[in-house]
């Protein structure tokens, strides 16, 4: 088969962390499949270069969509928020995939890694993912939400600092309440808590708060909530909000 | 206080994944604060721009000493591997900045996110961090190893995707092998294991095995671990290494 695939992480808003190597398989590619926003986030149009943009709930047909692109000889980039393998596109189209045509296996497939969201959210605040940490999404589309309380038990039992991914929708909005109860039951209510909202863009809000007053309703989708670990810290400054950060070194062990 | 200091993610090796954001900032610093190897990376020099290399284990003495030069009015970029807040130079900062002269507090401090290891790694094999995922660094350096084990046991429990981060050294050769033997004990010996070598450069080289069969001694400093979840699949390719994926949904979850 000739064609290829490439699903490209746009970062987490910015054109500006976005990677040379993305923008070079964009500019490549004769066809950009994507949800419709994150195409129009792509400055430069290519002469002659198709864009498929689709709506953001049907990621496995428009996995599909590349792949058929891809064997009748495209050149195909798949255009995904964040980086690609994190709670994105890369996941999606390796399903379709293993369920679809068996010469699918022969296509170039190729994932350009991009800044994913705890990353741009960790560096407004300051270094929050400092020590051992973990991600978990928090919607339950596709997984129950019993594991997702397995999982949420699991990263405070092992004092993880944790990362929610998709914290809260319209469709969803009582999740991040059900999580922050479970973790309270764990956790010291003092545990630093952080809002990251639209971070690495100019509106970009970091709000800093402990796990006993975390109000979930002030997550929404282009939120990032981050739970601190035991160690996780506040540096005060005057007139200004702390930095939170989570120490390398445990209490007690030499640097 | 007139300095800045800014703290640049470079990624996982090559320039093509350093953002324009990161380089942007490289270019607006009067000084660069480093290990060495990390500023060799940098290709262009700015006329007059200072470059303060310095050993790799001193993290915090470097950090003290960006912090010196910003405080004495120098615009300071502290350069650091993959993202600088994921296992890399963020926090040394902000725990210098807790433990140094309060002026420091009034310093203009920020950071740049990078592509971190992990999304490089999982980039080469495939999608295996498409689920809830976790890192843990098995440097215990600034940890116990009994924290270390608390996490793996936790992650293995919560059956998240687990990326080792500096599995092993030659000061520390076994740890790994204990890393191993203990997630033995809770995961299944046919969980995949995938060992993935210099991502992101032309010399990486990806293994595919299982717990039963991971072979500890495959792994050095540049190597990154990841150990699948129970739904982390292979998908068997003719004359190639199988793709490795974790799919977005559980088995018998609608999609």
């Amino acid at each position: 088969m000739s064609g290829s695939l490439v699903i490209v992480g746009l970062g987490p808003g910015s054109i500006d962390l976005l990677t040379p190597a993305a923008m070079r398989s964009i500019r490549a590619a004769t066809d950009l499949v994507g949800y419709g926003p994150y195409l129009d986030r792509i400055p430069e149009a290519v002469s002659g270069q198709r864009r498929h943009a689709t709506d953001n709930r049907v990621e496995i047909e428009r996995a599909r969509h590349a792949l058929a692109l891809a064997a009748e000889g495209c050149k195909v980039a798949v255009v995904s928020g964040g980086d690609p393998g994190v709670f994105a596109m890369a996941a999606a189209v390796f399903e379709a995939v293993e369920g679809g045509d068996p010469d699918w296996r022969d296509l170039d497939i190729q994932v350009e890694p991009g800044i994913t969201a705890m990353l741009a959210a960790a560096a407004e605040a300051g270094a929050p993912l400092g020590g051992d940490f973990c991600a978990v999404s928090l919607s339950d589309n596709l997984k129950s939400w019993q594991t997702i309380e397995r999982r949420l038990r699991a990263a405070a039992t092992g004092d993880f600092v944790i990362a929610l991914y998709n914290p809260a929708s319209k469709a969803r909005p009582h999740q991040l309440a059900q999580a922050f109860a479970l973790l309270r039951t764990i956790k010291p209510p003092q545990a630093v808590v952080l809002f990251v909202r639209k971070a690495a863009t100019p509106e970009a809000r970091v709000l800093v708060t402990t796990l006993a007053e975390a109000d979930p309703m002030l997550a929404d989708m282009s939120t990032l909530v981050i739970i601190g670990a035991a160690a996780t810290r506040l540096i005060p400054r005057t007139g200004q909000r702390p930095w939170v950060y989570t120490p390398r070194a445990e209490p007690g062990t030499m640097r």
